[in-house]
């Protein structure tokens, strides 16, 4: 029994492809080893406080039945998730310690190197679509599965710009969405500011287009509306590794929860999104957003409105 | 006759303290040669839209009388530059092309080597006081010379902080409010967060602290009270030189103005000073300040808020 369905009335549910791994982090506040990480894992357990998640992905045989067990218990549902022969995406890495910049130790892609996402019938016609932070070329299939969806959103990532701009730009072209951080926006518009990036990236096919910026926050740009939310300012970060994923996540699960995209129903959505990410760099893997009470985040949320409510 | 007096009703007068130099700099996208700039001529300009700043600097006998008139012509009060036999402060720059890490190529001095200010007679009794980024001793002293400040804020820089942090912790317990840049914050509090940072800050005297975080806006830390502000967003960037100055004039003016020291008058005063700032940055020197329209500022101070508004 998922502990936050009372969350979700009204809400559509969102299709969400990524990758669900273990990450091996290490950071100036401690180490976690093999922990369920990922970008479908991050974004599915922040959606499922608020529409429900149908997860695709792909895992190896060493992807212990608690796990799907952990993401089922969030009301996420898992019949997506592949599980194929070998070992599960594998990612290890070390922060500095401005907790930004950090080294990449080995990354296993190990079964996910093979993963061609297959969309089961019982999804095709999810009306929210979250294309996780995969191969562009993987993003365009599901699309093409995908039957008639209401909202597509993407996130994407330096390497897909360094390798695989024409396929990227492809898939830009089929979103309403764009999910991307600031230095990765000027970069794959090729411009020096995140006001100019976003305009060029409005031409290239979203209507909108969310710049995340860390402990900085997240901007906003669509039709005549730039909207703005800071980070929540917390004491003390223990892991970064998903903030951007679980923003995503929770954007789209208030983005269907909310049924809208006017002004009020994109600056909730943003709202949401940050409240979610501030939870996941508090603890190692997903364990910030694990079985949080309702109060807790809504809680956590007035802060963050009133911090710019003067 | 000052072109923006009509802002300034119902303010009380506000001395500032610091340089008044010529600065030459070099961006990507142009440069100047000894320009108007330091600290006291950036946030007496600022100020003066919003209440009548009264400076207090040292200049050279080579600095013309048409930059005394320039800042008087915006109403503010240069009866306080002393003019000393010798060269006026000249400061060479040059940014990079992230427009935020510069070189220093080279630091005259000359006059304001020996700056030791005298608060005259008709400025004692001034109710707010701004002290510039200046050598804390000095600061210091201008608190002595000042009579019953009703509020007093003050602004500091890294070099202050490595060379004379005991004599800047003395001056911290006599203010109401600093201005300090986030990476100083933490240098200064020996944090490693901006909210740790400004708890440990908030111990040492004043009872406001804003933290400077240039292009991703400024936090204001108080007593049960946090509030944010964003940076605008601006496509172009041509020199951030004085933004820090201009936004410390702006937001003490607007605090004057207002008379107030609540959540409304320091929001409100948090998005002025941000405004100004704004315009400093799109033109070298002071230019980019210098004989704004009312509704000209009004208008980008609109634009901030709704990016809050949601």
């Amino acid at each position: 029994m998922a502990h936050n369905r009372e969350g979700r009335e009204g809400a559509q549910p969102i299709l969400i492809v990524g990758s669900v791994a273990f990450d091996s982090v290490e950071t100036p506040h401690g180490r976690a080893e093999m922990a369920l990480g990922g970008s479908a894992s991050y974004a599915g357990i922040a959606a499922s406080y608020f529409a429900e998640p149908r997860l695709v992905g792909i895992v190896g045989d060493d992807f212990g039945e608690h796990h799907l067990r952990r993401l089922s218990e969030h009301g996420v549902d898992v019949r997506g998730i592949e599980r194929a022969a070998g070992k599960t995406f594998h990612w290890r890495g070390r922060y500095h310690e401005n907790m930004k910049d950090r080294d990449t130790l080995e990354t296993s892609l190990n079964v996910f190197e093979h993963f061609d996402p297959t969309i089961p019938e019982v999804y095709r016609r999810t009306p929210y679509v979250l294309l996780g932070n995969i191969d562009p070329k993987l993003q365009f299939s599901v699309l093409d599965q995908a039957r008639e969806p209401q909202f597509v959103a993407m996130d994407t990532m330096n390497f897909w710009i360094n390798t695989s701009r024409d396929a990227l730009l492809e898939v830009l072209k089929r979103i309403d969405l764009l999910f991307i951080n600031d230095e990765e926006a000027m970069q794959l518009a090729d411009q020096w500011s995140i006001v100019a990036a976003a305009e060029m990236l409005l031409r290239m096919g979203p209507k909108f287009v969310v710049i995340k910026r860390g402990e900085h926050g997240a901007v906003l740009f669509g039709p005549q509306l730039t909207l703005f939310v800071p980070a929540v300012l917390l004491p003390r970060v223990v892991d970064p590794t998903g903030a951007g994923d679980t923003f995503a996540g929770a954007f789209m699960g208030q983005l269907s929860r909310s049924g809208a995209l006017d002004r009020a129903a994109l600056g909730s959505a943003l709202t949401w999104g940050t409240v979610m990410a501030s939870f996941t760099v508090e603890a190692f893997s997903v364990d910030g957003i694990s079985g949080l009470g309702a109060d807790t985040i809504a809680e956590r949320r007035k802060q963050l409105v009133e911090m710019v409510r003067y």
